[in-house]
């Protein structure tokens, strides 16, 4: 390779049928590339084919397309071209909580999460001093009536327009959206939820938790349908808690899985490696 | 301590007040007993104090409950006066996975659980050659009808009053229980069950998981109460698993998951570690 | 209970014989105190009793010591009185990593740990941002030479005398430190070392790890001795890595593994739930 | 695919270049085969590039090597072709401790290890039941002299030889073996030990591991070489202890954690999945 090759993502989903990765491969072989990283999976539920490679080629991003367009075109892909480490435009909405923000915000700095930010987008006002700190533009608008809410719904989906947003993150965002908000970000937006054995409904999920004295308690971060806290799971993580916790010791530990497993979700998602297969992901690590 | 010192443990439950703990190791004292282990909790939410205590004394029991005793009916106490390391005498009720039933078997054999098992009682002749290898007697019914299931209970309890059965352990038993029958031995039945984050209800839990493309699967021992599958928690387990795992290989990661948990949370029943608070455990580790 | 009452921590450590818990029952009961929660530990290896009680009290800290002192006289007790919650006086030093130091501000502010920092000190001045947006005073010497490094080591004693620090925190402080300054802080530092199995010894430990192909790498926080990264394990934590880890990767990993396992033992130690036997710790979470 | 297609497992060594996938597709669309599965890495350590597949194809082992001989030719490929499932040619050679020896035979019996067991070579007799209940030869030798070691080591050797062993696995084989020995099955012999953070050398590592306090033991399962107890490390798991555990307990949760590593790393190396970088090992989960 020469110094001026670039490191490629691919990422291919298509009718699974044989010949595909000797087809591909030729592509890339043909611009010159060199595969660093590959990973597929062939879903028996719906007879997909999933492929995610990385590339090392000395090309421009449209050569690379061109050169992969016959291929795409004959096995009828879905597929993405980008190069690895871009980092990702991401709007981060949130309320009062600051674990999860904080713990993207310090990863981000930490160079151990290629996302970009242009803003913080909140309902209160609290977190203002966390994303100044971090140099992140901060806005806060009050959702306290229904106009009030379908105008954050506009003004998400305007600053996700302006800003060629590619993913929306739900850091602790305390609002229930609208089905419409929901499908025009479809596959494009990440929400962290607690997590319990068995699962709760309704308010105070920790408290009920307490009452039934689970033993462990988690996080999921998931897609966003419009079945809240039903989408496509990305990530989950569990901790071990004992009788002694109160429902406020409880909230603290569920926040620290929180943090993690969100900040986890959308690095893969940054990284091209969430795929989804009907009603579940696949996830290449 | 002498050489025919006894090792007691000793539970108590009550009211939570001021002095319990200087009375009863006042009682302890005058019956020139050591505490060597000793753990507590008070439950703000039923203003319960739970205690257990391991003792060591040169002392029979009659001698030690009856110096206990003005303290145990002071305060009104719940307790229990046993020896560390009387094998508990456990029934075992299985249909035809044997995996909980082994687990169980050769930790006993290997010494690291004390219980003694007078007869595993089956619905399926399939697990009698474990059972034999072990040396456990074995006894297998067949549960296809509403009589058959009553005679099977039946015998349950028959085999629970004749052998001073204390605990009735479901390892893998397949069969809803009548809300009687789990009312006649309430508190002293255990099960497993898968879980999953979120719950799935009905048939086929781990293709319902698979479907929805879980990230964790995990295993719950509890309580058997008439509300099925919902009675106070023991212990929680979970493990990692992805996409490319299919429904079959689900079901034996769990499985592994439901062996472990299941023993765990007899070990802790055979060494007096679990107590009621309500709805949940307290567990004294 | 008034609402005058104070929450109070007492630990007690002395040598092993009857009769302690229902002298020092007796002792609390004597001042009105209740018990609300309560561990012991006798050490087999060492003959010593270890206890750690939260007691419930409408007494000060001069009544409730003196009311205690006829017990801890008459059985040689070393004991520590203290109000649960008080801030512990905590100084950490610094090189030019900020994770450790900023999991530890963030749970500060979030009110999951109970530290009041004075001063942080460093050898580099990367940090003094970090130090700032939490509002906490930094103040960076350069240690190059001997000469330096002395006076560094100077420093340190003197800010833990002039403001009576209890704990001081090596939060990935990058320099070896000297046997005096060790001996002089016994028992009062706390340091985090990465961990591997196998473990690694010299230079570039994540490299070493690489090159073998580790499966776990994790993090453990230990008391300071003279032995370097041989003091007495508090607190350990691992995770899974694989064979496509980068050592650039596995020192990400490894830090997070070591802001966690840092903090945990700061808030254990904290919470006076850390005590020595001989070289070993209670922790009485 | 036709009912008379195969399933079958292709894994590939060679050093790293440009084209390989395409070439290798290429030989597999030529045999009519579909890959199911595909696990690439290339190694930055070594330069060298590691493959393993899963393909279905409707042809004989011959013809299909025969399709393979170009390209692994070409590449100068270290390469191995198999049939999924098929049962590996395991000798298994044990001591007194039957923890792991159980744990295999258990998952032998329920389908989730495929091994074909012909021996089980003790240097005691304790075992022997256990291998009678489970339908296994047994062979009890004593190692108690040099000449016996010898002949034990020996009588090893014309065991594989005659029996076309593919795996020796050392469960809990309590016996130093010669450098010789260890040469001779380089690559296809497993060993379980005992792990610990901080490693702790020498007798009684149990009693150590106390003595320190250690959070966290565990097991690590690896390639045998003349270096004991050094070679490329398969898998690892730790469980977390407190300071209330006596070097008994240690020994027996240590134990728990031996069974289930070592199984791991026989499944993954009956499955193929286990292939060597130089001293680490690339593992295709």
């Amino acid at each position: 390779m020469t110094e001026l090759s670039t490191h490629w993502i691919l990422t291919l989903v298509c009718e699974d049928r044989p010949g595909i990765v000797h087809a591909i491969s030729g592509a890339i072989v043909g611009a010159n590339g060199n595969i660093t990283e590959s990973q597929q999976f062939s879903s028996d539920d719906t007879g997909t084919f999933f492929m995610r490679l990385q590339v090392e080629a000395a090309i421009s991003q449209e050569e690379f397309s061109a050169a992969l367009e016959p291929i795409t075109q004959r096995y009828e892909m879905t597929w993405r071209l980008d190069v690895v480490g871009r980092p990702l435009r991401t709007l981060v909405l949130v309320s009062k909580a600051g674990h999860c923000l904080n713990d993207m915000l310090f990863r981000q700095r930490a160079g151990q999460l290629s996302v970009e930010i242009p803003l913080v987008l909140a309902n209160h006002p609290d977190l203002a001093g966390l994303a100044e700190f971090y140099g992140v533009p901060f806005e806060s608008r009050p959702v306290t009536s229904a106009e009030e809410k379908a105008a954050f719904e506009a003004r998400v989906l305007q600053v996700v327009e302006e800003n060629d947003i590619e993913l929306v993150v739900l850091a602790r965002y305390m609002q229930i959206l609208s089905p419409e908000f929901c499908a025009a970000l479809s596959g494009r937006i990440i929400n962290i939820h607690h997590s319990f054995l068995p699962g709760f409904k309704g308010a105070s999920p920790y408290k009920q938790a307490h009452a039934r004295g689970v033993k462990l308690i988690g996080a999921t971060a998931h897609f966003v349908t419009s079945d809240l806290d039903e989408g496509p799971i990305i990530e989950q993580n569990v901790v071990r808690v004992d009788h002694s916790r109160t429902p406020a010791e409880l909230v603290a530990i569920g926040q620290d899985e929180e943090s993690r497993t969100l900040t986890q979700a959308v690095k893969w998602f940054a990284e091209d490696r969430v795929l989804l297969d009907r009603a579940r992901t696949i996830i290449f690590k």
